[in-house]
């Protein structure tokens, strides 16, 4: 193709913030034609041709069955699992010309089971999977950063069905390691697989892909000593306290107008880790109040929060209506109306300061151990910290990093089988739910995290194995015969040996030429001048400026499809074997 | 793949009366979810792909640069053009979680027009043509036939843009012969281009592809003798009227209570082709009346009256408010509040029966030449007949047959560009809109009416290029083990050649199996058994039951190959050249 006749237009002046958003629109990828909704043109489409590619291979290798499910859906579909109700405004809901209530998918677990319930009604048909490529609509409040979140996108998104726990766990590896491949293979093999929370998708085990990079909005935990990885959400939060030797007495205090932990531990002259802070939320449901307890230096985990009291929660206001004392809540001599809960934070520690009640006094000397009821039970329910002890190996290794989730799987359990009452009948002859799986990946969001993680100031710098075009001739001193015979022979030659070929004849300076090339990004660019030819040659420069060199002008096409064969080998050596 | 595993059950029951849903259904190809929307199971998904591929393969040929516009747009971009208000119901309308009005992409002219400005402002960048592969939902009152009518679909659309109509219509050349080419290569050549109404797309000339079936919902006007076709809804009436010798003076004649045509023409023993018939109708902006008087045999067309008139009618209530006598309105003596037309029927007519305007009388004697005003003009309003007169060859020898629209083609002018202020700057400096074609093909569509025109009773009969599979292993006694052994090994060999391959290897009857495998519908069927075996041989059946043979077990592979290979060709063979 010739660069003249793409549509879409390149320009240098900056145009936003994150990186990916600003080079993907400096290069003529996208236009945005709502809040959150784009138009892609060839080259974004060419690349996500070529990662729909790679998903297909890779779903076809562990059995997976392409099928399409539909975007629109009837609210009946939603109301049989009771998403229709429990999920937010981001299920776009509304009504068809008859009057029916119809919502725009945004994920097709419900779909997915009305596909296959009544067709796999024996355990012989088992297990099975079942994925579609298809366009997905979250109405997302906070679109942003291109195609990095936006509410319409293409998403590969798969079902597994099975029989067993052991069954699904033996797939869930299967898929886990074709995950490892698909990135790998989109040439992005240091995309790293944490332990997640499931949240709105019912499940227990489950992992997200995450592309690390500072401008994530996923916080991941990982040890470098072990491997250990999680986001933070999900992520399990020990603290070592050592005991002083002596338990000192519990005794107020005057604070005054100290409340914060840094203003009394300031005040007193110690450091955070010997205090007892409370954080106060209430349930959206009907705004009841849920108090936490933890040590002073912790911060509270919502997720995990919301997890334990499966609830959803929100900060609180008005704690007096809960008989609380802003600022001066401490868990000894308490009359709270309010769920009252304890962080493992606190096990282990000794003559904390806490709040005392009371307006201007804190608690010197709180003891948990002993000050607490005997049975009081702790929960994990704050974060994991940078320097932290790792889960897995108990060092203190733990480091915190920015990642933006490329893909995720789960393991859903019954959840969705159950709710709508799909059945099988056993070997032994019961009825019996089956077991469920899911996999996503959002072909945009992993588009524009590719560019993010591998680009540099000119342009994105893509993998070859999802380059739009693998390779650019750039002619220069196009109205130079000598110039326009090499380069077009070379086009010719280059198309009719299969390569991916952008041509720029355009009668434009090498500035112009160079800048739109960094930009569309071809691994291997040829240049092609007056200049080149003079000493008999063509030069080849990869655009990650892993070399240049000459190539004579009759061994051109065969140094090209060398080049691209090389950097193609690169990129699959490290892709894992197939489970 | 293992037939085994395919998600989706067959069965023998009738399970509706159009030939194409009933199979689809009985096959396990497709499940409904709601009224107009359905979920595919793999062997349609595969189909689509291979449809795809097709697609795309033709229309980066005729230099088509695949891109993607959204599935939800928002309603300023509907309004810009002016079809947020003009176009019904079928456009599905809705808020999103913002409040802001929101459309379901029915077609994307807009959205293309929204991507090419601002980036197509001179003329050297013409001209192009974008295309999407895309889901569309378009909220269809009367969705049927499984997949021939339905709400939601898949579909390819194009659109060109030019700087001039004569290169659009050199494009528009290009485009149509890609369309030939599609068709073709999906296996159906017999799709016939007619002329067709541009409808709401707003341009002049359009032309619609359209495969010929009974259950097909639009009328084809074909003249067998030099190859014209148009859709009934574009195609010209041409009547041919014999003067009588001697024109009768105009008298009136009693009719009582015979009120239609074949009353009227009967009680005074004429035939309907001597008579002028009223039909009425109301504009559906303010309830105006239309009154069109056309021969009595003839049948109004109310698509050519809506584009003569330019307003969307209904048949006509309480006519008297237009001071017409029902049953007895007639062109002499009117004294009508209503637009009056004629049809091109009534030129050369003479001496025909007519409405008096006054109860239980017509008029004897009416010839429009010397009755009706000088400079009555008389308009083309009514349907072409069969055995009527081709409007380019003059012979009586249209035929009308029903067909299926598979795919259109529209030269649409400057009506999006002009309404959204689309503009380039000419040669000769001057702003200018660009002229746009766009070209749409239905990919469901297609499928459904490539297995209506293409099946017998006992399933669809898919060409080879698009079937979901090429060649089936129907392995007659599984348990025997030298039918299994022979069986993996021709799976295995197949797969390894190339070729996309089903393998039944269940414990099943041969009826159960091979009807199966007539759903299936793989175009070649490699039958594997005991008997076979027993004379050193496999039997390959083709199921369009264009052959039954024998060959040996060593020689399967190749053999079946070939077949394939031979099949492959016959339906490429009937594909025209590139233009």
């Amino acid at each position: 193709m010739k660069v003249r006749n793409i549509l879409g237009e390149r320009f240098k002046e900056r145009a936003f913030d994150i990186e990916s958003q600003n080079l993907m629109t400096r290069g003529g990828y996208m236009k945005q034609v709502g809040n959150g909704i784009y138009s892609l043109f060839t080259p974004t489409k060419r690349i996500q041709n070529k990662i729909e590619a790679i998903l297909r291979e890779e779903m076809d290798a562990i059995d997976g069955q392409e099928v399409l499910f539909p975007v629109v859906m009837p609210a009946t579909l939603w109301q049989s699992s009771g998403r229709f109700e429990s999920i937010g405004q981001e299920l776009l809901r509304f009504k068809d010309r008859s009057g029916a209530d119809m919502v725009l998918g945004m994920t097709h677990e419900e779909a997915a089971v009305q596909m296959a319930m009544n067709v796999a009604g024996t355990y012989q048909k088992y297990p099975f999977m079942i994925y579609q490529i298809q366009t997905k609509f979250r109405d997302e409040p906070r679109a942003r950063g291109g195609l990095i979140r936006v509410r319409e996108f293409t998403m590969k998104d798969g079902y597994s069905f099975h029989t067993s726990q052991e069954d699904l766990e033996r797939y869930y590896d299967r898929a886990f390691r074709a995950y490892e491949r698909i990135y790998a293979r989109a040439g992005v093999p240091e995309v790293l697989a944490v332990k997640s929370d499931s949240g709105m998708m019912g499940g227990k085990i489950s992992h997200e892909f995450m592309l690390l990079c500072d401008i994530g909005e996923d916080s991941i935990v990982i040890c470098p000593e072990c491997g250990f990885r999680a986001n933070m959400e999900a992520c399990e939060a020990i603290t070592e306290n050592t005991a002083d030797a002596e338990l000192l007495p519990l005794e107020e205090v005057f604070t005054g107008e100290a409340k914060t932990i840094e203003e009394v531990a300031g005040m007193l002259h110690l450091t955070a880790d010997k205090t007892c802070k409370a954080v106060v939320y209430q349930r959206n449901e009907d705004d009841s109040y849920v108090l936490v307890f933890c040590r002073g230096d912790r911060e509270l985990n919502e997720t995990k929060l919301t997890n334990y009291i499966k609830a959803k929660i929100h900060p609180a206001v008005d704690i007096e209506n809960a008989n609380l004392t802003a600022g001066n809540i401490g868990p000894v001599g308490l009359d709270a109306k309010a769920t009252v809960l304890f962080d493992r934070s606190l096990v282990g520690a000794t003559n904390l300061v806490c709040g005392a009640n009371k307006e201007e006094y804190h608690l010197k000397g709180f003891n948990p151990a002993r000050d607490l009821p005997e049975g009081t039970e702790f929960i994990d329910l704050t974060k994991a910290v940078e320097g932290g002890i790792c889960p897995v190996c108990g060092k203190h290794t733990l480091t915190v990093r920015r990642g933006i989730e490329v893909g995720n799987i789960f393991q859903l359990g019954k959840r969705y089988t159950e709710a709508m009452g799909m059945t099988y009948d056993s070997e032994t002859g019961e009825r019996r739910n089956p077991i469920m799986g899911c996999y996503g990946i959002g072909v945009g969001r992993l588009i524009a995290s590719v560019c993010e993680a591998h680009h540099d100031d000119y342009g994105p710098i893509w993998p070859i194995t999802i380059a739009p075009w693998q390779v650019e001739i750039c002619a220069l001193r196009i109205n130079d015969e000598t110039v326009k015979a090499a380069a077009d022979k070379l086009y010719a030659d280059l198309e009719k040996a299969g390569a991916e070929v952008l041509y720029d004849d355009r009668p434009v300076s090498a500035g112009v030429m160079f800048s739109d090339a960094d930009l569309l990004s071809a691994p291997v660019r040829v240049v092609i001048s007056p200049k080149t030819l003079a000493r008999g040659c063509v030069e080849l420069v990869a655009r990650d400026k892993s070399f240049t060199v000459d190539a004579s002008v009759e061994n051109a096409a065969e140094a090209v499809m060398e080049k691209i064969r090389i950097m193609t080998e690169a990129v699959l050596a490290k892709v894992p074997e197939r489970k």
